[in-house]
């Protein structure tokens, strides 16, 4: 029998992979599971796209172009241009997912070996990403005592190497929620220029940002048309995550060059896909609001509900549907497979995402659990309600 | 400006994407251009599969599981049986296309630095592959001559290395379109056994093949468990390229298992690709009697076409919608292009993919093109009969 390879077995598992067959058990036992852990919103996915996808009035479900469809390029950066972001459809190539345009951005910049910085917690999957390009990843650690912003620049500059060749952050975050400021934003944009790096800008969440100011895309910082890779998403945006298609937008065109090779040996994102895609760029502007003001809404009842709780320690996040809540326990993971496994309030329960996965540094976030408010208000006011009393009956258990 | 990797300046470019610019300026300049390059089949969707687009019922475009949709790998299962293979659902995971399923099998079960033997000339992009997973492609030379049957087993046997962990074979092929006999099959299996190397298969033109027995899979072939990973896709079986589904199908735990991980990183292949895919298995066998019988045809007219010029060799191909010809000149890079830039008859063009970029072997091909039989009969009668004349021109050409 053949060896499968390190590469492969040193994968990162998913956070929550460990705890699925428990919420499984938890439903086959009768309880309902309240699923605060993932990212999948429960909001519907604009008219205009299902319409587009139902309308389909193509005979054969041809390959697209490796770049995507000329129109959809086109489309995008007429939406670009509306969140001040100016680039021509050629600087634009859709993507299999945000996921997809990471990959490629990994591999066409970074040799294996290479490292790059990221502010943790951070998605988990970048984790993978990097695994699989080779590339080493380098936390710097953001906090949840000063809600989770951007370490200063001393420190990022402190895990500098002769081999750091990028950074990568997400605005609005995933899994904090914290959206850079004016300034944080004007720190990394030295740190790229002074040192050289790569500024990997993953900003599906952009439509999910809750203060007065709309937040600023990397795109828009001076001097760096050759260091930004910006990574995108139709994804949370509208909704449709099974759509998986994003975008990969660069100025720099020996970037863009090596991306299309990569993209011409997987032939072409999704036709059907791009079809909805298209479709959604016309989504009516109050789809936005009325969005928007449901996730407030929904991120004001946790923020209330949790900060209830004796001991809980969480800020209000001002973007995308997540935050990073620190709980007066040893370990998440211990406590998230608790409460499915040992607990109902009148027969629910709660599964979050432990936090661990979302650090790269070992042993970080042990006490902290990251929760998805893509649940209707109500049943987030009674998630709340059902981890207040859990976490009681956790610390005073004797199992 | 940060240096891009040297990964990405090694991506091989695709055979045909050079002549790409030729072709557009061909039909601007009022000429119509044959295509003979590409692996889009003109073959309609089967009718089932596009009803269930246009009927989706779905108001989220949500993630599928990583590893595709239950019901849609239960119909598999049921497909798989249906041609003699009995695997079960968990051993079939969704993948983003047939080429997301050879990735994930190389990066699973392949170190970088390792090497896997590939009969060639073989299906272009197994180079990026490659390349992107680290790998080493080491070609052993299959013949026109021989029809492009399988190299010997002393030969093969020859280019075996310490660092071999692999044999990767495309059964019916791509670009020869020949189909292993059930002695080059055994042939393989003794290697894959005797070396203990995997075996990687792809069999995504199963349902195209001409002769009297249907082509076996090696998922039958005793005593390769856990050797054998299966490489299939939607995008030829029912004509459906941009759907981007394919599946990934073993029996050996390990492989899935880590393969699971990489499926898990980049989240679920495309849910609309997936809803075309599923209902396509309804597709009834009317539709392949009538593909198959049209391919025949057009084969037909293609090597009866093809052998009646002067110099050309070409044998019969048994299955897939290609072949790979022989033409009396030094350079099919050179002849393709001149037959876009400087040749019509009557205002037609042929466009065809130079050989050589099938080949890992440096200069092998040079003299060989690939054919791809995706036109109507009348319009294949036709492209032999411009590329006849335009042979003859370019052998007594003075530019």
């Amino acid at each position: 029998m053949p060896k499968i390879s390190t590469k492969g077995l040193q994968m990162p598992d998913s956070p929550i992979r460990k705890l699925a067959p428990f919420a499984t058990a938890a439903k086959k036992a009768g309880k309902r599971v309240l699923h605060l852990n993932i990212g999948q919103p429960d909001i519907e996915t604009p008219q205009v796209a299902l319409d587009a996808v139902r309308g389909m009035d193509r005979t054969v479900i041809e390959y697209s172009p490796s770049e995507g469809f000329a129109s959809y390029r086109q489309g995008l950066a007429a939406y670009y241009a509306g969140v001040g972001v100016d680039v021509s459809p050629e600087q634009i190539m859709v993507t299999t997912g945000g996921s997809e345009a990471l990959i490629f951005a990994f591999q066409a910049c970074l040799e294996p070996g290479d490292e790059v910085i990221i502010p943790e917690p951070f998605y988990a999957n970048y984790n993978g990403f990097a695994q699989t390009a080779g590339v080493k990843v380098v936390p710097v650690r953001a906090r949840i005592e000063d809600g989770f912003a951007l370490p200063s620049v001393e420190k990022i500059a402190a895990v500098i190497t002769p081999r750091t060749r990028a950074m990568l952050i997400c605005n609005p975050g995933n899994p904090t929620g914290y959206v850079y400021s004016e300034e944080e934003l004007q720190s990394i944009r030295s740190l790229a220029l002074k040192h050289d790096l790569y500024l990997f800008a993953d900003e599906v969440y952009r439509e999910f940002c809750y203060g007065e100011e709309p937040p600023r895309s990397v795109m828009t910082l001076e001097g760096l048309d050759e260091h930004v890779v910006l990574i995108d998403s139709v994804s949370k945006r509208y909704s449709m995550c099974g759509a998986r298609v994003g975008a990969l937008v660069t100025r720099n065109a020996a970037v863009r060059g090596a991306c299309m090779k990569f993209a011409m040996a997987r032939l072409s994102p999704p036709t059907l896909g791009q079809i909805a895609g298209e479709a959604a760029l016309a989504t009516p502007s109050s789809y936005f609001t009325d969005v928007v003001s449901r996730y407030v809404a929904r991120r004001d009842a946790l923020v209330e509900g949790l900060q209830a709780i004796d001991g809980v320690v969480c800020t209000s996040p001002g973007g995308a549907f997540y935050c990073v809540v620190r709980l007066p326990i040893d370990s998440s993971d211990v406590f998230c497979q608790w409460m499915l496994e040992h607990f109902d309030l009148d027969g629910d329960t709660v599964m979050m995402a432990p936090a661990s996965g979302f650090y790269a540094t070992q042993g970080a976030g042990q006490d902290e659990v990251r929760i998805a408010y893509v649940l209707e208000e109500p049943l987030i006011r009674r998630a709340t309600q059902v981890l207040a009393k859990g976490l009681a009956a956790y610390l005073v258990r004797n199992d």
